[in-house]
């Protein structure tokens, strides 16, 4: 965080925006106040997003025709917000033309889609990078920090809900449209996929929609983690527990203190009265670490610009990006096979 | 609960506890209490658990020796609260000696040994009961009752946590342990068996002994749920969501309002428009129901006592304690192979 | 709420927005959403807020130059958002010069002043509003009409607190700083003022400037109520409960469910059997309403604009801002005598 | 705590308990479990009061005979938790004839009462304690500690909470019933007692009886305080603020987690700056330590016993018992006096 945040760039980087839905004014306004980057052009095949952003940006060029922008010498990098079943097409396009080009979550639509976009970024020199905005959370990172530090143990399990009412998409289930966070949170802080998933879903309200999904994966060293992701739920809950042998934290996204570090466990016995199981719980202290407030947005557009002026990796990788693509895929999967479990190429090595 | 709550029984039961372990006394204090019951011996092998209690009640009669109680005519009914792998063979032998049984819960160690029990119940004419308390809990019967008055809609799907910091048993799975809560609630309110039934776990601390676990289940009418065990966790949870297609519930056994009605949900389009998917969130007020403050276990050993003496079908019956074996089974077996789906027997019919 | 929501001007009211400090930007922001407002010009004596504001509007004419503002025939209005100290004096130029005037809590320094701002809007003929923005807030109006309705029963009394950490203002007490938020809103739900003020406050880190304040109030017809006021509390917290003798509310601003309505109280005992004090409490349901989610500071600046073009009174009306004032300078004088009760105006009728 | 807890007394104390009603049924129950303590004898004017603890206790003597108790000369010390009215001539008596007097809070109905209690308990060498209980309560401590070790740095103020629905006293204020716990725990916190004290009150459900107070404390070196009592509440809410110049501290007794040191505050400026006022605002971590679950009731009779025995002051002493009741007067004065600022003794000095 402390690196990206006080990066200092040596250029500019000249940014399109396709794409004004939701997203993608948020994706205009952060940009416009970055010092690293230039919007020089928004597109979208809505006249009424154009004009509604044009208001608060007069200064720049609007267009409904993304050849325009593919033809715009001056523009370094596309910046894509469109639907999933577009990105594939539209990164591909854009990559073609020699634009480096950060594109939303999920990258692709299928892992085979990822890695031709992949393969063309690597032959053609550009940098290729999915939105995958929480690696860029404070409070994500300062997990991570407690997972790596060793303070937390050997990680057992971690459980995770990510539940609201809405928004339905019309074309995706809540696994390929809330799992994107989670998988890629999970991948950031383990540094490995899972081996095997399952998931149950039901589509309640929209038919051939699933929009709640009980994802249960399974890794190599004997980590579990369950995801619940639901676009039906009483109240918004963003909770993830993650228990470690020595430590305990609870992060939970909406919350004052998005971090509690619980100093909790089991302490085991000696080896040698291991039979007994004289099991010692602990109940210690429970500390909310203070987080800085930084916008993770921001740091994820800095990392893309950093990463295309400084030719390095970004954080929010397309090997990252390829790794969820995976997991979706195989919850997906094994949602269609009624829960069967699912191997993935993760379980090959 | 009301009908129960004012209970006046024409006769007195006299029943032997068997057991004085973390349970057994309370059931003897509730059991004291009781104008339908009287303790009349207590039984257990440590001297010192039986020393304890006769310093509270010292009219009760104690032993150590659980055959004198089988001999003792005076009897009419045991309660057994001894570690699970004694059940079967305590409860049997109880029967055999034609006492009436209320035996804690799970009330056997596997499905054929509860059918066991069952027909000899059948055929001697007396009373077999498991302890699923929660069939008794206000709570519970509150959101049953939401429930079955058709005001939550068809049931989408329900997630429920029950995890704490301990207490590890030595010789069972957090599944056997903890899962009897809430397969007895699901029962209790859906009036149906899961069809499909999956489960990861793993044996964080003792080998062997899985204490974590996430629990899938289906349902034949399309229903699923998600129920996740553990006696790891950074602090106590017990939260059950329950969506509904008119409202969805909250119902959390720790809180001071354990059940919310939140009158939220989907409104669906006109079917003419379905096309175009324009759902609308509904987000109403937010209702917690008085609940009456009773304590379950008193309700419960009260329907012991009634149904033996009006000769009735307690709530928490023999037939609910069997299909609740046949969950917990079918999830054990599921861990055990890794997470695959499990029919169960409900998927028979 | 709904009728202001609603409200469709006949014309468009040409305003200045005079300050540009912390609050002046969001009043720019709401006005220039509104239909009813077109915002001409922009005033503040700091370059670089006129240049901020200016990227975000460019079509604002900006000046440093207040006189110019009067000058401007075309300018209806004039909305005064600068420091406490300067409202007397510019409000005044403002109606003088022909201006309606919107000017932000306190309206003015004292008593005296506020009521010679009155008398100068009143003979000739313009509107003067005090921005009260609470009394636009959807759960204060929730609050207000179960108030009103007399589903709370008689109002035994209110405790309130507005604390957080800072922002400490260099030139009033936190009594003239927070205090305006509570007693507008105690005045509105009430539509009464106190008959005496009793304050205790503490210097803490400023000399002379106090920033923690506990101010209660008593009313004639036997209500009290209690406004803790700080600008330093280890977390934010604004709560307020209401006692009524019939049910009880908790208002929490920064609440999901900011109205909570607890149907509790004291049910007294028959009158003849009133000496023996038998005393039944009654814990029924919690209901938290759906709050529209409705900006108040939208409603408050439509309500300025509707009171100038259709003449009427605006619910902030200045009468309001000069009883808060009254409540702020009694507050302010018993802090002064050491906590000593002080009469106000009010009590003299 | 540690040193009570692990106190270990040379000899038994000989015990009666006198007064049955809410309170005195726990503290036979407390002491019948201490190593030190034998309650050989309790008294109740109503019978149905001894018949329900002698189920209880068969070994216990029971009579109605307060006299009797008097001329036991194996009694050592009586344990008296009468209403408040009768603990004067009670302990009196008791003294008198010789026996050591545990009293519950508050000690006496007036300060002169409890100063006669004091002189005659010197006179015969006798102990007399109060029993604030909170003042052994382990969170109650903890919050000591952190002020004595200077952690929090200057104590700005304290702002607390003590609410709830019930239950009205038929015979005593809110400020009498509640008021011991705040003002003892404050004694104790800050070992100094306030100069002036104002408080506001109302009887909103008994003529006669105040049943919500509003108390503001202020003390010599410019501490202020406020306690908030009520037997009017829409929920139970003890909540305990603590605001120092280094950290700040909520203590709720209700709370899974009864302290929580926020390390936040406001950092001053440099002096010579100070004219500037460039305050920094400090929000770090929060921290909530692990408490240890003791039972205060029990480390309070244990305290009792080893102050007879080893002859030494409790930590509830009866001159922290005369300082709560000259806080109580003030308040009830002050009140009386429709609110007007109260000096106590304290401010002389």
């Amino acid at each position: 965080v402390a690196s990206l945040n006080g990066y200092r760039p040596s250029k500019l980087v000249r940014i399109g925006v396709v794409g004004l839905g939701y997203w993608g004014p948020n994706l205009v306004r952060v940009l416009h106040e970055l010092e690293c980057a230039d919007v020089v052009a928004v597109c979208d095949l809505e006249g009424a997003a154009l004009t509604k952003i044009g208001r608060r940006y007069p200064a720049i060029r609007r267009t409904s025709d993304f050849e325009e922008l593919l033809r715009d010498g001056s523009v370094d990098a596309l910046v894509i917000a469109t639907p999933v079943g577009t990105h594939f097409e539209l990164a591909r396009a854009a990559l073609e033309a020699g634009k480096h080009v950060f594109v939303e979550k999920p990258m692709a639509g299928s892992v085979a889609e990822a890695e031709t976009l992949i393969a063309i970024a690597e032959d053609c020199g550009l940098t290729l990078m999915p939105g995958h905005t929480f690696l860029y959370s404070p409070p994500v990172n300062a997990v991570r920090d407690l997972i790596r530090s060793g303070e937390l143990g050997e990680i057992y399990f971690i459980s995770t809900s990510r539940v609201n009412l809405g928004l339905h998409q019309p074309d995706a289930s809540v696994i390929w449209d809330l799992g994107p966070h989670d998988f890629s949170i999970l991948h950031y802080w383990l540094d490995e996929s899972p081996v095997q998933v399952s998931a149950v879903t039901r589509c309640c309200v929209m038919p051939g929609i699933p929009d709640v999904a009980f994802v249960n994966l399974e890794y190599a060293g004997g980590m579990i983690a369950h995801v619940e992701l639901s676009w039906l739920a009483p109240s918004k809950l963003r909770r993830t527990a993650i228990c470690g042998s020595r430590k305990m934290v609870v992060y939970d996204d909406t919350s004052n203190e998005p971090v509690r570090v619980f100093d909790s466990g089991v302490d085991l016995p000696d080896p040698a009265d291991f039979g007994q199981y004289k099991l010692s719980y602990r109940t210690g202290g429970i500390l909310s670490p203070a987080i800085p407030p930084v916008e993770p947005l921001s740091l994820e557009l800095r990392d893309f610009c950093r990463a295309l002026i400084d030719r390095v990796t970004p954080r929010s990788s397309s090997a990252v990006g390829l790794e969820v693509l995976a997991m979706l895929a195989a919850a997906a999967e094994s949602a269609e096979l009624g829960g069967q479990v699912v191997l993935t190429s993760a379980s090959a090595s």
